[in-house]
């Protein structure tokens, strides 16, 4: 049982310190700032924050120099006297690097304080052959590159966050990623003195995490209770409970993949049987459609430019089979979208969530797999019939994981911009 | 995005009213006692909490006043002065009802303050072909009989609230009780007026819900992320979650009972195909123990002394034949227990939960039960090897559910002590 002691209310008071004060005012005027609709005064922040004009002032101008809000020029007002200069947060100062490994592709996205996706880049490789050292040396290819495109641009990494299909620890050890063969590789001992990384270190995460704070902070509010499905080679799951990542108590939730739908079917990388993956995951479909011939994996450099990122060849040539009603397109997606929907209709009668996010190779997929995922929930969910669930995709692209990395990073930035502030300067 | 007014520092101060910080406190001091080793004395209390001692003494005052408290003999103590009167919670004031409604049996536990068990009824009886108002009668009668036992006992009834096995409303609608063939029954109508409540209402909730919420209370601290597995006819889950019970986002987590483990198998009551309960749940482990002739479900009255109550004679009978070894009861169990392999592996694959705790019928047959489901999941769960996973009985017997509702009634008394002393007299 907890025991807080009875704190004299003296105490509360002296311990609010004008250290902490002024870093819980800095935060709340840059987060007045963000959820503005339009650029706000510094009149206009005082009279929201309840904080003085001149206290607003001087925080204010503290986060211009710091490069974390602008100026901008003022709107016309109907009303008497000058109109006032608006600010918003800037696009010159600190960004997020959010970089993604997964089994087919690597990728990366710059974004800027205002979420503004500055670069991008997408690399199609078969990793499968490729032993951990040199993928992260691939990876660091794209730190190298971003950090010129991010001097170029006039941007300062604020840190680098990388989205792993694999169990990931604490301190960034991946303990295991079957699809990519991992196991108990060292990512910041390998990858986090990258000169890049402007010595701020390389946090490390599971893919389908990001993707799914990703997806979190870019859907509409009230969009708190969902499952972000990541349909890749592997297929994992974020679970957003209440407004937050559920990661479980040891960090290892949202294995989906691994969720058995068929207990004694086909045998799994895993050691299991009748795995999710072996009916959905990407490979499995491409196999039943007919699509598995060795050109359906991209292979080399394909950087695409700074927007949203195309699925790999073989998953666009599925799309277009698919439009094309060719059978046998529509069989593999109707027997993934099955043992989809099974898994699925487990996971909303154990944790009723109202959401079903089909993200990855699902979201241009989503047209032919939601409606059976559907149709299974209806026949197999308890209380579907007076709690709908929506089954939708994915509102980010193939990259939601890198960029959930990278707001990820802007967001520590905005959530607490006294440590931004008080860097040391390179 | 949320926006947190910035709070002047006085303002802050000036919140805390004089009658929120008794309350605080009162609260600080029964929890103080609660949590102590052996009874405190009213300056221990005052050292613990920091509160003054005279504080403490008008606390403790009103607090065995309104018999939340009682003092105890001092202990006799090696230094000098007068052993310290020490302080306990209440043996004589107020105690909490626990019901369960389930489709074989009803339930009913008077729990007091300090959680001692002081009255105990388990009625044997067959609901499913009783309609919801005779149902609420029978549970009546246990109220009435527990009302009387509170008399003489000298408690008084701070609360009721009622298990049932199904879908339950925040305002105790029940929606869905698939194997009592309720549907949208309204139980605060139809009970929440009987005499023996003393006018406090009744609280409905789901039984699972509420087992795990006594076994969280029942177990060791630290015990905060596990699934509570509630076999009885249904079969229906308690998440425990960082030491908090997940309700889900409309309250319908759990449903266990309901995720699919043969996609296309057995036809279930609920709709669906291939559920759990078909697999796992009494009903199914009877029949294929070749259990399940009419004298296997006791009918009437069979009430049970103030000890854990028995099981019912059939899963007694079922004990039995697995003690002897009989093939048919192991048959019976290893194909229950495969198949509650299967869900809860997809479980731990999804919530990284490190404790499958076996109860209701579970918990008698976990000796048998246990092996088959920890082999599953050592097969299914990716992170087994690492990630240890405990499958134990539950530490509750077969009323875990009347004991969670009698404790979350004692567990709002001590929490809210203020309300309980301020409440109107009879």
């Amino acid at each position: 049982m907890t025991q807080p002691a009875a704190v004299p209310v003296g105490a509360a008071v002296s311990a609010v310190r004008q250290a902490s004060l002024r870093e819980h005012n800095l935060a709340l005027v840059l987060r007045q700032i963000a959820a503005a609709d339009r650029p706000p005064s510094r009149a206009g922040l005082a009279a929201a924050t309840g904080l003085t004009r001149a206290t607003v002032s001087a925080l204010v101008d503290d986060l211009i120099a710091g490069r974390l809000l602008t100026e901008v020029a003022p709107t016309p007002r109907s009303g008497a006297g000058r109109p006032a200069v608006g600010l918003t947060l800037a696009g010159h100062g600190p960004a997020g690097l959010g970089l993604e490994i997964n089994v087919d592709y690597l990728a990366a996205v710059l974004v800027d304080l205002a979420g503004t996706v500055r670069h991008r880049a997408v690399r199609r490789v078969d990793l499968r052959p490729v032993p951990p050292v040199e993928a992260l040396a691939l990876v660091g290819d794209l730190i190298t590159e971003a950090g010129a495109e991010a001097d170029r641009q006039d941007l300062t990494l604020a840190g680098t966050a990388l989205a792993v299909p694999g169990l990931v620890t604490a301190t960034g050890l991946v303990r295991l990623a079957p699809n990519l063969g991992w196991r108990d590789v060292d990512v910041p001992a390998l990858l986090g003195t990258h000169p890049g990384l402007g010595g701020r270190g390389l946090g490390v995460d599971n893919e389908a995490n990001l993707a799914a704070l990703g997806e979190l902070h870019a859907a509409p509010p009230g969009s708190a209770n969902f499952i972000y499905i990541s349909g890749e080679v592997g297929i994992g799951a974020g679970i957003v409970l209440h407004g937050t990542l559920f990661r479980g108590a040891r960090g290892w939730s949202g294995e989906i993949g691994h969720v058995p739908v068929h207990p004694e079917g086909r045998p799994c990388r895993c050691g299991g049987r009748g795995c999710l993956e072996q009916y959905a995951g990407q490979e499995a479909i491409l196999a039943r459609a007919g699509l598995t011939d060795p050109a359906a994996v991209d292979a080399g450099r394909a950087d695409s430019p700074p927007t949203a990122p195309v699925p790999g060849a073989a998953v666009t040539r599925l799309v277009a089979a698919a439009t094309r009603d060719e059978p046998a397109a529509e069989r593999a997606l109707v027997e993934a979208a099955t043992a989809l929907g099974v898994a699925v209709a487990g996971v909303i009668n154990l944790l009723d969530v109202d959401t079903v996010v089909l993200g990855g190779v699902y979201a241009p997929l989503a047209r032919w797999l939601a409606p059976t995922v559907e149709a299974e929930i209806r026949r197999r969910v308890l209380t579907a019939a007076w709690s709908p669930v929506t089954v939708r995709p994915a509102l980010l692209g193939g990259d939601a994981a890198a960029l959930g990395a990278a707001g990820s990073v802007v967001r520590t930035v905005l959530e607490h911009p006294a440590r931004w502030l008080g860097r040391p300067s390179r």
